[in-house]
């Protein structure tokens, strides 16, 4: 078994025999660096520090995580099961961690009813965790696949490439490759059939112009930066087609939570006649909330938006700091997961459906 | 004669006998630096390098420093034409400075005919420069009287104070004191009309975080900073009421240029059922142009956004940086300038009575 990527594609998560090669995103876009995990307590360092983010992406670093475990702790199966609590508590809101950690413990259960030696347990253990890694790649390979059939199904004038708009980063920085959203944009991009990527710069964590430009150069894609405040210029100056983003959780109805400021795009774009893509796997669809009111919204501290501007007490002014907003469902044309696409309003009868 | 300030408001230009006390705008917030400039090439360096901004502000500065200029040269009114011509330079672009330096220069003038002694020219140009840092002044105080008007006129509930959000700096460290926008906002939160201020950052240049904040706590006024992608959800809400932001330059027809995000809050405004009011005062208003598409829009590097980002070179990543941009009149509810309030259909028909 082997990851298919695409050529140039930025590798952030290299496991080869014992050792687990991190893309540490905290020195992008300045510094490239590696660091080298080979023991568990490494990778929950590495999430903890956010050398590693992306839900997708942390669940993998875990599930490799485990194998790192079994090698450093010669098999000791006691041992690796504390080493599985220490990554769950690593980042305990993180539901893509989680059902890692549950596959890979049920592979270290399996092995109490069979006989083998500690080579085929390692290999087993090598497979659970590639199989997830593969697995969330594949994912984004065929969420890529149906947006960009969208993109084309509804391209007005097949000479003129599409022109799209992203915000925060959905590339392979955050998952096990290619990414969502960003997956759909650079593979459309290297179709031809997008000819220009916008991208916010994503306050207050910069993950636009820190990562997704970063990953979008280093794959020698185009792409010009804007600050959120210059979204509604750039869709006034008719330079946006599409706006293309990912989801942190879809309610059954289809409204969708994604990193605040989503809403102010997706509502600058209905004003504008700009088309709404939402982009991410099933896994992101949360069947047990009706509607988007329902999605807990996270608060954080305004130390991030006081640093920038230079206060040395990061408490000195209160700020409305959500990290999430909820865009309503009928702010958005598609919602695109690995199973094709959908209009919000169909995705609880299509899921259904599958299931 | 003096200038009459509200207790505790800050003081950002200070002119005391040969001596202007400038408050060095680029360490706020982290620090209150006062600069002393007593020759014109202080008060051009102070200009050039950002020590002062805010169009009103620069042309105030501008005036004293021709005051400082022949106090300096001792009279030598030749000498103090080329630090006038040196003033004008300093920022080529900005209305305010050219009509300060052409008062001045015009007083300058009226000495060829008059005799006068050293004493009295220089009383003269004194009277001159304050009488122009008075009058932003009074515009400002007459536009915080009638924006306040505004607001108490279409408060819902009167025992439920209003709820603002404003949009970079239009306070007395742009102005001659008090401020345009954050005027009506500070006078309408002292006179308890005014409830809760929120304040965007204002990227790229953070004068909302930096500048706002600052002026506000310092007023001992509370304010809620908040990036510009969390305006929609802060609306969404359902806590702000009104929208209120100065104005670059507004066109006949009401469209109005203001710092690049302005068009955005607008917008949302308009889809949350915020109301919006634009204050500046009728210098700002342009009757030369028609609509806001004639309003030249000035593009900057995009050396701001990836500094942010940690970019080493600050060329790395092209940037979409425009500095305005224009919201259409039939978005603003009033546009409040030193005469009154009007409808935007109502300015070309309100201005011209006056004249």
């Amino acid at each position: 078994m082997s990851l298919t990527l695409a050529p140039g594609e930025l590798v952030p998560i290299v496991y080869k025999k014992g050792n687990l090669k991190l893309l540490d995103q905290r020195y992008l876009p300045s510094r490239i660096l590696y660091i080298n995990a080979t023991t568990a307590a490494d990778v929950v360092h590495a999430i903890k520090t956010m050398v590693v983010r992306g839900a997708p992406a942390i669940g993998i670093c875990a599930a490799y995580g485990v194998v790192l475990s079994f090698l450093d702790r010669k098999g000791d199966i006691r041992a690796v099961m504390t080493d599985v609590a220490l990554l769950a508590a690593s980042r305990p809101t993180a539901v893509n961690l989680h059902h890692a950690l549950d596959k890979l413990s049920q592979c270290l259960q399996s092995f109490n009813t069979q006989s083998l030696s500690s080579e085929e347990k390692a290999g087993l253990l090598f497979e659970a965790a590639l199989a997830i890694h593969q697995q969330d790649l594949a994912f984004n390979q065929n969420i890529a696949r149906h947006g960009q059939a969208v993109l084309s199904k509804h391209q007005f004038d097949k000479l003129k490439p599409v022109r799209v708009l992203t915000h925060c980063n959905t590339g392979s920085l955050a998952t096990g490759g290619l990414g969502t959203a960003l997956g759909i944009i650079k593979q459309g991009a290297r179709a031809g059939l997008i000819g220009s990527i916008f991208a916010t710069e994503t306050r207050p964590w910069l993950q636009g112009s820190r990562l997704t430009a970063f990953e979008l150069q280093h794959e020698s894609l185009n792409v010009q930066l804007l600050v959120e405040g210059a979204a509604a210029s750039l869709m006034a100056s008719e330079q946006v087609d599409w706006l293309i983003v990912g989801a942190d959780r879809i309610a059954a109805n289809g409204d969708t939570a994604n990193k605040v400021g989503t809403l102010t795009l997706a509502l600058l774009a209905h004003f504008y006649g700009v088309k709404v893509m939402v982009a991410a796997p099933t896994t992101t669809v949360d069947m047990t909330l009706v509607k988007g009111s329902d999605i807990p919204i996270e608060y954080r501290s305004g130390a991030e938006i006081l640093a920038a501007a230079g206060y040395e007490n990061t408490s000195a002014v209160p700020v409305y700091n959500p990290v999430f907003d909820v865009t309503p469902a009928q702010y958005i044309d598609f919602i695109v997961t690995e199973l094709g696409a959908v209009r919000p309003n169909d995705l609880k009868n299509s899921l259904s459906k599958t299931c």
